[in-house]
């Protein structure tokens, strides 16, 4: 009860309290309230958060003073400092192009989509049953991508163009084992160097230049890569090359431009097997570089080797269609070093922005856009031929190259000072010109009177202008597109928002209860630090424009990079990395580039313990490494140090790494983590720790202190970036002193300038700094907490975790703890497998059960099969842990029964799980447990606001083994 | 299927279509595409929508050249241009009180109701089975105003604190009858005027004194009002005062500040009888003057007489708690001009914002916040008294009024001009200082060197400092308040948005589906209309800001009101009134003022149609006339011509005017309306046309070309600012220039410079231009559909509602139709009153059927008892229409199931719907109908999608009897 005295006394103690910086923002994000923390604590034994941490952080890492960090903000002044921050960004046209276009985001998709909680906090969905709504989203991207591309099967977005077009490379190389391949020398450049380095990992042979000029004849070339239009805009015939490529066995690879191809010819009609490219200028906005959604399509005959996630039609429990992700097995998390990429993290929230682009226009409506910037390249490049400009494209579709006459460079550069417009200028002296939706009679004035060129008026009514068309050519599109009802239905606004919000509804994301996913770190992701990334100043600027229009960018990155590395212990961090998989693979290349620099070129051997995340191994084998596994103990699932030490000794000579995840994967801080470190140092190896569990580090240790040299950071985990439902996140490294030379580096842009001794590997994604647009999240989630306030959301991730353990103790086990103090870290396995023997119950049983009870699953099946992991974080409140320990202790009640056979071991709520309302709500009802048990099994479960899965359990094997990776037909209604 | 050489065509064609501006917008706020149009004419019988709009809108009243409003922007040119108009806004820093605080919006309220269309477009709670949530939220508002106040009831809110307190005034004469009342002269000076503009309407007595003087000896003061604290900031001792005012039958009415009262001892416990205020300060950004929730608390005694919407707690039909809106039969639209009131819209979304701010800080934080106010402001009247200046309140909260020494007025104005700080300046030569939740030292010192004194530092160590503090005096609040763990439960931000979002999926709004309800125009509220509400420059300038600081809100004024007077033909624009019914009220006070300056104090007749909107008769009652009913012919619903030409000529002598809907409210457009208007101009009289219905007029006829004075237009109808479940609306008047002298005015802010001739009746909203902040959604709506886009939208509203009307011909008999024509406007009426006799069903049996459809009703029992009417819209798409068809087609096959005698007369799905989740998933089911039947009575309602009602049938009459209007204790789960 409210005690109204309170502050009386304070009131009478000083006038100062309210000129003191309060901010109350630790205490909006962390969940527990005070008086909850001393019970919580209670149930522990422990009086002091400190006291527990004390406890559970090994002493020898403790990190002994507070974080030297700027006093916290509250959340009002957060927003005026981080405005005052991007004004000092200054947004001139770009018409720079190389993959990057202003773009308008549709307003109804930006408020519903980008700036909604209920999408941006969704995860990936895992769990398809609760996640129809974002997965017929994503069905509709990947049609929209197999549409345009006239490729049969596409994913779910790619990181972006560059990696899409790397990891279409390494395809080709893992399905025709050749070691050479071809790209155009008319790529952009980043794309170039992101498919240089990534290729030249595995000692595959780089050959660059120009597209008429490959030699097939030796039948050795893997694949090629061409970009259709290129970088300098031209649209070149690509049907003759791709028919001589196919005849030799090499794999023809379009990069290419979705909205151009709505009047060119689709790439798959000239013979590509696999396009890739970005889908920004469909609705995205440009954000200094990310995030964006890239895509990648690819013939059917390839569909087992396409990297990342990929949704697929297959049907549910009583035969209803129903979407998930298909052919899993391809992936990391199942195939480590054999996987076919390291991709996790990817870009769902932008793929589906470009997905909802798509349905709000329609056809017809990309078409009209692409039309009129087309129309305003042919009047811009007639009225510089026509004042005497050298125009190179013959076929173009929006960007034009042209080389001045009668003006220099500088001229030009001035001119376009004074207009505040960006071009691009190549270094043969030429200049291009990238025109994108935006454009108006203005700028292409602009433009004109910059090349001292005429006016336009007359431009427009000379019909000899046209003669550039698309449409007097031979790259005209003839094949229809986008045909599927979906993209015609949603064109008025009420009919665009409603279609959002009915998906969206479909869906549980942290807006209707806690998503326990272990290792995945489901935090608050606070609309204050959300604001800021729809600040024009940070969206508006093209990562390529000059670095001086981006100051408030890079006065952010500092001062996050400062953060950084004080909160992890490291000297350097690299932007670029735009998800934790691409961290570990540039982490893994600055270790190979650190030990060749020393002449240790023979350094290759990477040790990891068989509990890591399949990204490590995956990415290991990617920075061309080989992989040593490492037992884990499993009477605590800590490191078997023996083993180690033994595999240490035998690859001394050649050992490259560790790639060590702290706490473990197993929920477990181990005591001997600095003596591994020392133990590899020894051995002249270095040390990547897997930074996915930062948020049980933050304040307690750093992982620079006890011996680590390079770690990444999900930002997207500890950092309170939202998952978005699979992406974006941000995975940036921090690295000890003697790694920085090695980081990435940037063929456009410098991003070393302040290092000396730059001996980067080569560039790892196609923007210098990765996802620059959310970084404001992380930056501002740093800012409202302080030091004090990070380090107490550490300790209250970990009471969370301990006080749910210890809660659920009495009804499952607890796989790991700590042997010393019996604690875990911020997150623990439930291990279930041996409800299998007693009832036949499995972790998906379980997991989909939870369904019923509003919850999201905690992760499945890993790091241990058959087990559940949970990390509750410490956003979650105390009364969210006891509804979901709650639903736990029930279940563990009806597992019972069927244990006691009380209940039938085939038939009962949990083999039956997750249930919907087709199926209670229906005359037919022949289970031995009642409507009422299947769907609102616990008193919190209210029909006034239960949430609901939409399908009923999914079959995965029947879709995996009918594979329809696009829109399904539409089928007369089956089902209410 | 899509054509793809559609284009190609048009790009042989011309260069020059990229640059012509295509505003789409159009096509996004209409729903139906041109091939729908097409098809739904041809079931009409028409080639052309001006075809079928020739033949529905009279000839002689046609406007018949095209708008003159300036050429359409597009959606992005929109922001653009609405931001630099709001640049040109200037914030400062305003310490000038009076109402209207800084304050912080919590960002999480912000972005998930403010910004968010499942809150914004929800209508008015009166189907509370699919309004529980905001009815909710709502109720949350009446407990935090009662007890803050003290007193034991409280309404949903009203429209600002002026009329707040009018309302106050006029419930203490109908409850005595005695016509005299006191005013505290130290009330709020708009507070002031709206009270006396009011009461003097009923030529009430009003004395305006100090508090101390009154003389109750007479025992004919009705009410006295004070307030606490008062404009100058003094808290005064109302204790004896109320005392012998009770003594004297006279009731006392407190003006008072919910936050204060976290700190000072509540009005009731001085026997405060009714408690008005504004609940701005807690979380509703300034706005220059609105939208704010004005609050209305009372005693239990009055609550018969409260005015405006209030929700209680009932039951539903499974004896489960539900709200919904309580005692409607004291409302104007059941007892028109016998009414308490004429408040229909008012200002649900901003008292949830308020609400929310209540749940989302608790009673400790509320008084954390206030406590800090108060803090600051003894440091400063520390500070400035140190200084020698003159501070003249004994007892303060957050004002302090001072008299400057040394210094003059001048210099002071100067000096704060330098600090860009607004004060308020009192004519007698003092300043007062009104700080706010912002409040920081910087304000402080920046006050302080403004007068001269002496900085910060000392003043906060000295104790003495603290002499003044309320808790040295006898205005200690003891008592404590929100009490109810609503109020403590939800303090974490994920906590804060799941309770948000659990209430928002309650509730059904434009995001579902079609909301038809007749004369409410519930049609799109773009985004973009939408997203500059949220600017900086809008949201944060104080009402009283010097004009020169608010020149984009003028500008924007200015723009609007030159499209408004082009659309309807008038010459002039009063935006005071913020809401339909206050633009009745102060219509037809400028009627009354106008015929006054005749000389015609007499006229006081008004003239009104049976058929027309409660707030009509209401309106007229309080400005003095006396209503005259006009009957209404059974035949076709139009006005009886003999009867109102009767009654014309009977009181030709007194006639005041008519107020008359068009097109009526029975959904006709009548074909005599210039002849009627004639008539009563003949007599003397003018015409009030109720501008509810423009939305069937805009670009096809103008009430001021057709002979009507003045009208009010809801431009939370026709111009698209949403509902927000009740409101915030605006109701501006347009006026003939005759009346353009009798506008209102207003007593702090000079709106009249531009007019010689102000004869104005008085204020009739505290803010000088209503609801300022939302006046940019109209402005932006019609900038972006342009002349030809708001005719075609008119058409398209036309069309709609007539393809529904044809379509459910075989099914449902539309009541009237134009007799010429066979059509009907924009909206139309269902008859469905025989249903009673052959199946004993009901209006409300059908409205609540629909539910389980997934539809809100159509207007029920209004205007016609027993039927139902139905307003389409231009935005809804034929599909929407066509479901919407389907669901009424096969509830009438229901309704024929039991006229058949195939099913029961008492239990049917009609009778007892809406059918929730607790009673079809429930093991007991014996009805005489399938659950699917109940739940999924058409293939278009799906398991995976379904919106569902939240609690089962109302039980009204339950609730009137048993009233509880403040949340009610929590009890154990009663159900799942
Ligand atoms: C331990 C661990 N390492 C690495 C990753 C990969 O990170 P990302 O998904 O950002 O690529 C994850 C992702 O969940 C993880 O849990
Ligand atoms: C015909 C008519 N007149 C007047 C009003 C009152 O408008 P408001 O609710 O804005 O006060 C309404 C409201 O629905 C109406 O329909
Ligand atoms: O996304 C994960 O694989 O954890």
């Amino acid at each position: 009860v409210y005690d109204v005295n309170r502050q009386t006394i304070r009131a009478l103690a000083t006038v100062k309290e309210v000129f003191q910086n309060k901010s109350e923002f630790p205490t909006r994000h962390i969940g527990p309230r005070k008086t909850d923390v001393v019970s919580m604590l209670d149930l522990l034994g422990f009086k002091t958060l400190d006291e527990l941490t004390d406890k559970v952080v090994p002493k020898k890492i403790k990190f002994d003073r507070d974080l030297q960090i700027d006093e916290p903000l509250n959340e009002h002044e957060l927003i005026n400092r981080i405005r005052a921050v991007a004004k000092k960004n200054t947004i001139w046209r770009s018409y720079i192009g190389m993959g990057y276009h202003n773009c308008y985001v549709p307003h109804p998709i930006l408020r519903n989509i980008f700036e909604n909680p209920g999408w941006t906090t969704q995860y990936t969905p895992y769990q398809p049953e609760i996640a129809q709504g974002r997965l017929e989203s994503l069905l509709n991207y990947q049609t929209l991508v197999t549409e345009m591309t006239g490729l049969d099967v596409a994913n779910a977005s790619l990181l972006d163009e560059g990696t899409a077009a790397a990891e279409a490379m390494s395809l080709c190389y893992r399905h025709n084992k050749r070691r050479k391949i071809y790209l155009s020398q008319n790529l952009h450049p980043q794309t170039l160097s992101v498919v240089e380095t990534r290729l030249r990992a595995f000692d595959i042979d780089v050959i660059i230049g120009p597209i008429n000029e490959v030699d097939f004849s030796n039948h050795d070339y893997s694949g090629i890569l061409l970009q259709y239009p290129d970088t300098y805009g031209n649209v070149n015939c690509i049907e003759q090359i791709a028919t001589e490529a196919r005849k030799n066995g090499t794999l023809v690879c379009v990069a290419t431009d979705l909205l151009a191809l709505t009047l060119l010819r689709p790439p798959a009609e000239f013979g590509a097997d696999i396009a890739v490219g970005t889908s920004q200028r469909l609705g995205v906005p440009l954000g200094y570089g990310g995030p964006h959604a890239g895509f990648f399509a690819c013939k059917q005959k390839l569909v087992r080797l396409i990297p990342g996630r990929m949704v697929g039609v297959t049907r549910d429990h009583d035969g209803h269609d129903a979407y998930r992700l298909a052919l899993q097995t391809r992936e990391q998390h199942i195939r480590r070093d054999k996987a076919t990429s390291n991709i996790c993290t990817a870009q769902a929230l932008l793929a589906n922005m470009s997905a909802m682009f798509a349905v709000y226009h329609g056809p017809d409506g990309l078409k009209d856009i692409a039309q009129n910037i087309h129309n305003a390249a042919i009047a811009l490049s007639y009225g510089l031929k026509r004042a005497g400009h050298q125009q190179l494209n013959e076929v173009f579709f929006d960007t034009i190259r042209v080389v001045p006459m009668g003006l220099t460079i500088e001229d030009i550069k001035e001119r376009s000072q004074r207009k505040q417009i960006n071009l691009r200028y190549v270094h043969d002296g030429s200049v291009t010109i990238a025109l994108d939706e935006t454009v108006k009679t203005g700028d292409i004035e602009d433009l004109l009177w910059i090349f001292k060129a005429d006016s336009l008026s007359d431009i427009l009514e000379d019909p000899s202008a046209l003669n550039q068309s698309i449409f007097n050519s031979n790259f005209k599109r003839t094949s229809p597109f986008l045909t599927h009802p979906v993209f015609s239905k949603h064109h008025s606004e009420s009919r665009m928002v409603r279609y959002m919000k009915q998906l969206e509804n479909k869906d549980i994301s942290l807006v209707h209860s806690m998503i326990p996913l272990g290792s995945c770190t489901m935090k608050l992701n606070s609309t204050t630090e959300m604001i800021p990334c729809s600040f024009r100043h940070f969206t508006d600027i093209h990562p390529f424009a000059p670095v001086d229009q981006a100051k408030g960018y890079h006065q952010m990155f500092n001062e996050l990079e400062r953060d950084l590395c004080e909160i992890t212990g490291y000297d350097k961090i690299s932007f670029q990395p735009n998800s934790g998989a691409q961290g570990e693979y540039a982490g893994l290349r600055a270790i190979r580039g650190y030990h060749e620099a020393n002449g240790n070129h023979h350094r290759t051997i990477c040790l990891i313990p068989v509990s890591a995340h399949g990204t490590n191994p995956a990415s290991a084998q990617m920075a061309g490494m080989r992989v040593e596994p490492i037992k884990v103990k499993a009477s605590d699932g800590t490191i078997d140090l023996a083993h180690l030490k033994e595999k240490a000794e035998e690859f001394s000579e050649i050992l490259s790494c560790l790639m060590l995840t702290y706490p473990s994967t197993n929920g477990i801080f181990e005591e001997g983590v600095a003596e591994v470190c020392e133990l590899i140092h020894k051995h002249g190896g270095q040390v990547y720790l897997d930074g996915a569990n930062m948020n049980a580090q933050v304040g307690l240790c750093r992982p620079g202190d006890y011996g680590s040299d390079v770690s990444h950071l999900n930002l997207h985990k500890t950092f309170c970036i939202p998952h978005g439902g699979g992406g974006p996140g941000m995975g940036p490294i921090g690295v000890k002193k003697h790694l920085a030379p090695f980081l990435p580096s940037h063929p456009v842009i410098d991003i070393f300038h302040e290092l000396e001794d730059n001996q980067s590997f080569g560039t790892i994604s196609a923007a210098p700094y990765g996802s620059s647009a959310i970084l404001p999240i992380s930056w501002a989630y740093i800012k409202l907490m302080g030091g004090r306030g990070l380090r107490r959301a550490t300790q209250v991730a970990i009471l969370n975790a301990n006080y749910m353990s210890t809660k659920l103790e009495p009804y499952y086990k607890t796989l790991y703890k700590d042997p010393a103090s019996g604690l875990v870290a911020h997150e623990f396995i439930l291990d279930i497998r041996d409800f299998k023997r007693t009832a036949n119950i499995e972790a998906v049983d379980i997991a989909k059960r939870l369904m019923d009870y509003g919850f999201h699953a905690p992760t499945m099946s890993w790091p241990v099969a058959g087990t559940l992991m949970i990390e509750p974080t410490e956003s979650e409140d105390k009364e969210e842990l006891d509804r979901f320990c709650e639903a736990l202790m029930t279940i563990r009640e009806e597992i019972r029964e069927i244990e006691e056979g009380k209940m039938d071991m085939k038939v009962n709520p949990l083999k039956m799980s997750p249930h919907t309302q087709f199926q209670v709500v229906n005359s037919e009802w022949n289970r031995p447990y009642t409507r009422e048990q299947a769907a609102f099994p616990a008193p919190f479960v209210r029909s006034d606001s239960k949430v609901w899965p939409s399908v009923a359990r999914i079959d995965d094997a029947y879709g995996d083994k009918h594979l329809v990776c696009t829109c399904p037909p539409i089928l007369p209604d089956l089902y209410t």
